[in-house]
């Protein structure tokens, strides 16, 4: 058994917690809201994020301190955004050693960093080496319901990630180990800007065809994006790539694909986020993707034209009409061309 | 306008009927069933297979010979297992050299051969390095609403094959050439055994979790086959591979994943394919990729256990189990290690 804090009591952080409660493990769940933590010890559930009940078990804290109290690992499960602040918390407080986890799918704007770099900036006598990263296509509902669900964990120290993988593991909930931190992180940060693309064909009322052609070239986008950044394109051929892309351009549950759907049905991305009342990591990151792409000159169409509809008002039906319409005659399949040409000879 | 005869008055058939219209061809649709070729000229509609207005400049042909005069190009259409049985006719009836085009998407069992081979083996005259496949992710009804569509068209004879995109390609429906015809026709036959899993794990209740893993490790399985008989693996990666991949998995369109959901619930093969009333490719296909991944010793794990289900009474959720908890512990990217290991160094 292992004291483990899960710090965020979002609908992904209230999932890994029930598998680690499932495992065995002591769990404490943080939450930022004093109110949400007294309804989770009161109720046992957590209804605004997961229809689940939770085992009595798991003990609910707003105050962090408590929630740290002689864990020996902690699981970061907070939006991207507010990664650094909850660190320097953390940094604040924390006093003993413990194995750094985090399940966050996004990257920092202007800066362009993985959220194992932030933790490791905040967090004093921490190095991104040393943290792990949990990704891979699965959605928290059913996560909760014990459906199965395979993510992998990540880290340059492999006995981390070998942890990791102990700690989460079991009949349902299959876990496998890379050691592409840089390729695992940024797969699950990217898709999202694919899935709000694939929410907004969708909500234009496009059909099936065309959402298969914006993922296939989404996911050759990812890696040339991710490639430029250090990880090994192969990476995005697995689970946490072309599989979580899948899962979030194709399925109800995956709020980014929501948030799209609303922008193609002509709501504006203000209202959608009102609508939504959860975090659609995808906004942010498209935003720091653009940039990226923009300074170093690397082609990402789609990334470009989602841009253009959440940050300058362009109609969505035009942008798609757009990428549907370019390069006429040319092979599309840039993900070939970028492997091959990295690979052969 | 060029003079085209598409073979086999199916979904797809008629849907790449009505694109060869709208861009002026003269278009000759042939049916072996006099019927339906009769009701087709008399009610402009093929409602068992395509629920959209046919044009009147399209007219339907039983009599293969007649459905032939004078055109320059022709169109194959019909289910894989009778090919041979119609270019056979085609043979003894063709008078002028044309330019043949399929769009089948399936292997032969035993054999093996791909649709270009037996069309090849029983046309005159006619070699395989000059026939075009014409694949990708496109759902018939989707086309036939002008919805947008991308495909790739492939031949080892160039010419003919931009002779392909000249003649399909349009606003809606995108045509791109390719010259790995080998990777083009296995990635869209092989597809449909992944189909036809992903539907049975949704038939047995399975999330989007359980599905997004069997197809990410569906797209491995078919780039190692493929890559055994001789295709480009990286053709898998783009729009007549994961594109297609994605779309028959996800899509409700898809009768390969309609046949493995009501497999999943619990029905009989052969119960199956008698409420379908339509050819379900993914089982022959399923036949054929099991006796040559026997044969020569490849790892397919899910082409197996689907194999199973199929011809061997095997319940389906206990090879779904067995799927989700094989490797226990290894990492799963299996056609990550299969590119690597074939282009680096």
């Amino acid at each position: 058994m292992t004291k483990v804090a899960v710090l965020g009591a979002g609908s992904w952080g209230t999932a890994l917690s029930l598998v680690l409660a499932d495992n065995g493990h002591d769990v404490s769940l943080w939450t930022h809201r004093q109110e949400q933590a007294e309804i989770i010890n009161s109720t046992h559930k957590n209804e605004k994020y997961l229809n689940v009940m939770i085992p009595k078990e798991i003990r609910a804290y707003h105050n962090l301190k408590d929630a740290l109290q002689q864990v020996t690992v902690i699981v970061l499960v907070v939006p991207t955004k507010a990664i650094r602040e909850v660190c320097k918390n953390l940094d604040a407080v924390l006093e003993q050693n413990v194995t750094i986890i985090h399940a966050s799918k996004g990257i920092e704007p202007e800066s362009l960093k993985r959220v194992s770099q932030m933790i490791s900036e905040e967090m004093n006598g921490y190095k991104d080496k040393d943290i792990v990263v949990l990704s891979g296509p699965s959605h928290a509902e059913e996560v909760a319901q014990r459906q199965p669900t395979t993510v992998t964990v990540s880290s340059m120290n492999e006995r981390n990630a070998q942890l990791a993988q102990d700690l989460f593991i079991n009949k349902a909930f299959r876990v496998y180990t890379s050691t592409d931190i840089i390729g695992i992180e940024l797969g699950g940060a990217l898709k999202n800007i694919i899935a709000l693309g694939a929410g907004i064909s969708d909500g234009l009322g496009y059909g099936d065809n065309a959402k298969a052609a914006l993922i296939t070239r989404g996911l050759a986008e990812i890696a040339r994006l991710g490639t430029s950044l250090g990880a090994n394109p192969l990476t995005f051929l697995g689970l946490p790539g072309v599989g979580d892309l899948i899962v979030t351009c194709t399925s109800v549950h995956s709020r980014n694909w929501r948030a799209g759907n609303l922008l193609g049905k002509g709501n504006k991305l203000d209202d959608v986020l009102d609508q939504m009342g959860m975090v659609v990591e995808g906004v942010r990151t498209t935003k720091a993707a653009y940039q990226f792409a923009k300074k170093q000159n690397i082609e990402m169409p789609i990334t470009l034209g989602i841009y253009e509809i959440l940050f300058n008002d362009k109609e969505p039906k035009q942008v798609v009409e757009q990428l549907m319409n370019r390069n006429k005659r040319e092979e599309m399949d840039d993900l070939a061309r970028l492997l091959s040409s990295m690979y052969s000879q």
